[in-house]
């Protein structure tokens, strides 16, 4: 596999990005092509690897990057030497597996679907994020943010996409899937809320019912979907009350307690999360990646792409 | 103000909920009046007042009783006797200036509408529910569950009664309204959000801009705007989290420490919540309300009442 990685994207790029490179790069027989400014990757390079750079690294030149500041659609069409442009270009064109990148996650959603395009048969793509449990665990959140506004048959799609991922990738037998929503009942909810459970209820997937929000912290499901305006809601409100509660509780709780309250809102591990829909791999890692957050999206995608998830979702949806 | 109280709602009653109108009777002239069966409800009364019952106490006789099993709409219709509906029935009849109840919130909702009605002029009535934040300040969150559905016009009269409401009875001057969104520009969110942006900036009221779920937490605005399915998956998620970490830290925290995050998830020192848009003043109290909450919750009815909310909502809605 090769793993295309943008080396300008997130809040510790290229630093991060490039040391996240190396410590893959020594796990994993993939390649990863670092793309970036080509004389500053390298510098960066070769001071991370004094004995040499291993074998299995490149770089990829791209002298222009998109920032969280830059309006999506726009910035994929007026900056197309950007890290993220070059990665998809390269992506489209098969000369890499998968594209990497803690970048603007608009623009990777916009640049996606522009430049590679949909899977045949999926309506709407969708941004996953995981949603780590109480119990030490994880699950996957379908969509976090890319669709404000969803039809039911969207939600089956997240649903059936998260499935394919979290077998292939996870190894999560059969995975349970739990939809969002205000009440256990199939009743609950509104009209979106209400088809979808009916359309999930008649799939071949392993749709559990209703998820109540008490019992998104408690692994409960291995897919928690939700159109993407609540899913962002659960998501940020999540981030948000355990940094608050973590400010609250500073000093004054033993360092290993933090330590497992900080990981409920810590994804790195997790190595980013696909967005699933586009017909070719994409991962997105969280802004705020460090090297070893970078290393496990590296590696994670190396198995997204040996997965051949995308064929698989592609196929099945026919 | 006569204050008509539920002696039979909630987890605790009828003993909290006793134990509570007489800590009230000795804090307010307000009149209490106890709606349940009398016998059972005099009896104890006399054993929690051995000096004699306060004169401001009084029981209405209802033998009948809703409980958080029975479907909402069916039990207004077939329980004519239950506290509920007779509690709903003499605060029509102006027999009462308020009804407190912590029972069944889909009944209280649903009897309110067929008993009392609408104000002239409120589309949906809505379900609020106290939000504290980590500065030991509260927010209020309409709609907290009471309408999965809404139109941005919905939205536009909760964050108007909510004003009301705030400014009224908990004394806040132009309280801040912030809508619940996942972002903090104008163009974010659903059709319903975007719309509802739209009206609140061209409102009178103290509207502040979207708020992000990230911020919920923080005290930003005194009044959270959402539909109630996002409401009810804020309210639910936020207890959730709360609920499961101090799990998770039980015994490695100090005492004090736990309690102020208990209190993040205790709504009782509010006293119960209104819901707003129904003709007579209502008040839900959180089903778990021990003596305290119910006291706390009769006397936030008195004022309720004493400041006329239902009545300046609905002359400025005209």
């Amino acid at each position: 596999m090769r793993i295309l990685l943008d080396a300008m994207g997130g809040d510790n790029a290229p630093d991060a990005v490039v040391k996240g490179a190396v410590l893959a790069a020594a796990k994993t027989e993939d390649k990863i092509a670092l793309i970036g400014p080509k004389a500053r990757i390298y510098e960066l390079l070769a001071a991370e690897c004094p004995d040499g750079i291993p074998q299995n690294l490149m770089i990829f030149g791209a002298d222009d990057v998109i920032t969280n500041d830059d309006a999506p659609v726009k910035a994929i069409k007026t900056k197309p030497n950007s890290t993220i442009v070059t990665g998809l270009n390269i992506l489209r064109d098969g000369l890499g597996d998968v594209f990497v990148s803690a970048g603007n996650t608009g623009a990777l959603l916009a640049g996606g679907l522009m430049i590679c395009g949909r899977i045949k048969g999926i309506d709407r793509p969708a941004i996953c994020s995981w949603y780590p449990n109480l119990n030490g665990g994880v699950s996957m959140l379908v969509d976090a943010g890319a669709n404000a506004e969803c039809k039911a048959r969207n939600l089956l799609e997240f649903a059936f996409m998260g499935s394919v991922y979290m077998e292939k990738v996870l190894g999560r037998k059969s995975p349970k899937v739990g939809l969002a929503n205000i009440g256990a009942e199939a009743e609950k909810g509104n009209t979106i809320v209400k088809k979808a459970y009916e359309l999930l209820s008649e799939s071949d997937l392993n749709f559990t019912g209703n998820i109540e929000a008490r019992d998104f912290t408690t692994g409960k499901c291995d897919i928690i979907v939700a159109d993407g305006f609540t899913g962002n809601i659960i998501l940020k409100l999540s981030e948000g009350i355990i940094m608050h509660m973590m400010k609250i509780l500073a000093g004054d709780i033993p360092a290993e307690m933090a330590l497992k309250i900080k990981k409920l809102s810590d994804y790195s591990e997790y190595g980013g999360a696909p967005i699933l829909g586009v017909s070719r791999p994409i991962i997105k890692m969280h802004g705020s990646s460090g090297p070893k957050a970078v290393m496990n999206g590296i590696l994670r995608a190396g198995e997204y792409a040996r997965q051949n998830v995308v064929g698989i979702i592609a196929d099945q949806i026919k």
